[in-house]
């Protein structure tokens, strides 16, 4: 066993999520104390070595790194805010859904109480975990992620982001609209070429290759984004709107759902309304950054 | 000059589109004969060696395969259902925006007329016809397409898509749904991170990666559709739906656009409602499939 796989981790909560964690560290090597408000919970995990602690405030001693996994955040701070529960010294990974602000104020709470914190987002299935498949964002203090990341290793593809605690449930939820949003253009593609009788199979290589051509584009609209400049190198607004108006009445003229393309169409509509029909698509971000009640 | 480049070609309709593909023949070699209502639209095109002919009957006969690129389906009918134009024999490209009910209309009308009909959709702006990146999808008879296709190859990446005329004008539909719902879910994710200080050209490469992943599932997950079974291998729909509240709080929180995260959860809900909460994404094509008024 070499110096990466012989550091003691804690894993507290194991549900789901916690037991694919917990099982990762003990398939590469580490020695796990884990604990839950169910015992029983434990069972399988102790069958493979793990160490089940008797009380929370146990469990984070046997480790300097302590990963939490529960239900939400308050169920984080009825576990830690115990007045037996020693947090001093030890370093805690957050990784119960949440969203930034949470995420902050629960660094806060735990930097209080001498903890070194950081906050994650699974961006994974349990089964996923342990694979590279499995990535996992962290933000917080750098120095505190480079001092664990050998061990979390053992758990996926870790990423960190940035000093800002809420950073990892922002790009977590970034990355959920990405994935979702692809789904259902893809979906509505599908559901499109399917009163053609073309299979999902045939369609989807053509999806997937565009994908990836519309992916290459982002880094460049982004510079235009950061810059806040928007000249129609390539298309301007409200000729893609013309574009919109054919794909909302491409699915209406063949009975399928035309929600997502009125939705496309409308952001467009009210950016071009704002003044912006010369420019190019990436101006839509003034959309995007805009609440709008309705 | 061989084979490929010496075939005569005309181009009817001379607006961005039509003098981008005149002009990418005339840089093949190949002859290329135009007509545009507006005469003097061809003169950059006569300068660069194309021949003006002063009739479309004439711009037709010249050459055994005519590409059509007008304001619309009307406009084709116009031009080409005068009296004097002969179109037995002829290989027709209409390259017209449309959707696929007026292909299909297109494609009877023209060979009723005795010409041989395809109908084609392009996926680029002007200043990219003649280079790989753009994409020209055609449909319609194999044979018509093949026989042409040494030139079409001049105009950029041309695909066959199959032998129902309306197939072009829905794939590229399907495409562009696909383009802007990637961009606009980037776009949330770039203002959600902005919120926190981020740097749009910091998250471009998250989204990147992130969209090549989500790409490479969607041959798996159309399998699925075609066999209309949706076990819940990774993730069950009620259990992404709370990751969608997350989405759309997140989104509010911070005081961002959340229309689009709405959307999202708006059709996962019914389709959970429709008794589908056990079942896996791509469950949700039956919502997409299903038109909704509102």
């Amino acid at each position: 066993m070499n110096s990466r796989t012989d550091t003691p981790v804690t894993v507290i909560g194991l549900g789901l999520m916690g037991r694919a964690l917990a099982g990762a560290f003990l398939k590469a090597g580490h020695p796990t104390t884990v604990w839950n408000r169910t015992p029983a919970k434990a069972g399988p995990l102790v069958d493979r070595g793990a160490r089940p602690a008797p009380t929370v405030g146990e469990a984070i001693r046997a480790s300097s790194l302590t990963i939490i996994c529960v239900t939400d955040y308050q169920a984080v701070y009825e576990l830690l805010g115990a007045d037996e529960t020693e947090l001093d010294g030890t370093t805690l990974i957050n990784l119960t859904s949440g969203d930034s602000a949470q995420a902050r104020q629960a660094a806060r709470w735990a930097e209080q109480r001498g903890a070194r914190y950081l906050d994650g987002a699974v961006m994974a299935v349990p089964p996923a975990i342990g694979t590279p498949e499995a990535v996992i964002l962290h933000s917080g203090p750098q120095p505190d992620f480079d001092a664990h990341r050998p061990a979390l290793d053992a758990l996926g593809t870790v990423t960190y982001l940035g000093a800002d605690h809420g950073l990892a449930s922002l790009y977590d939820v970034a990355g959920l609209a990405m994935m979702w949003s692809m789904l259902n253009a893809w979906l509505q593609g599908t559901a499109l070429l399917g009163t053609a009788g073309v299979d999902a199979v045939t369609f989807a290589p053509f999806a997937r290759q565009l994908a990836a051509v519309v992916a290459d584009w982002l880094p460049g609209y982004a510079e235009q984004i950061d810059r806040g400049s928007f000249p129609a190198e390539v298309s301007a607004l409200e000729t893609d709107v013309r574009a919109m108006s054919h794909l909302i009445e491409e699915s209406e003229a063949v009975g399928v759902n035309a929600e997502l393309p009125k939705l496309i169409k409308a952001m467009a509509d009210r950016s071009i309304a704002a003044g912006h029909g010369g420019e190019q698509y990436p101006v839509l971000i003034e959309e995007f950054r805009t609440p709008r009640n309705d």
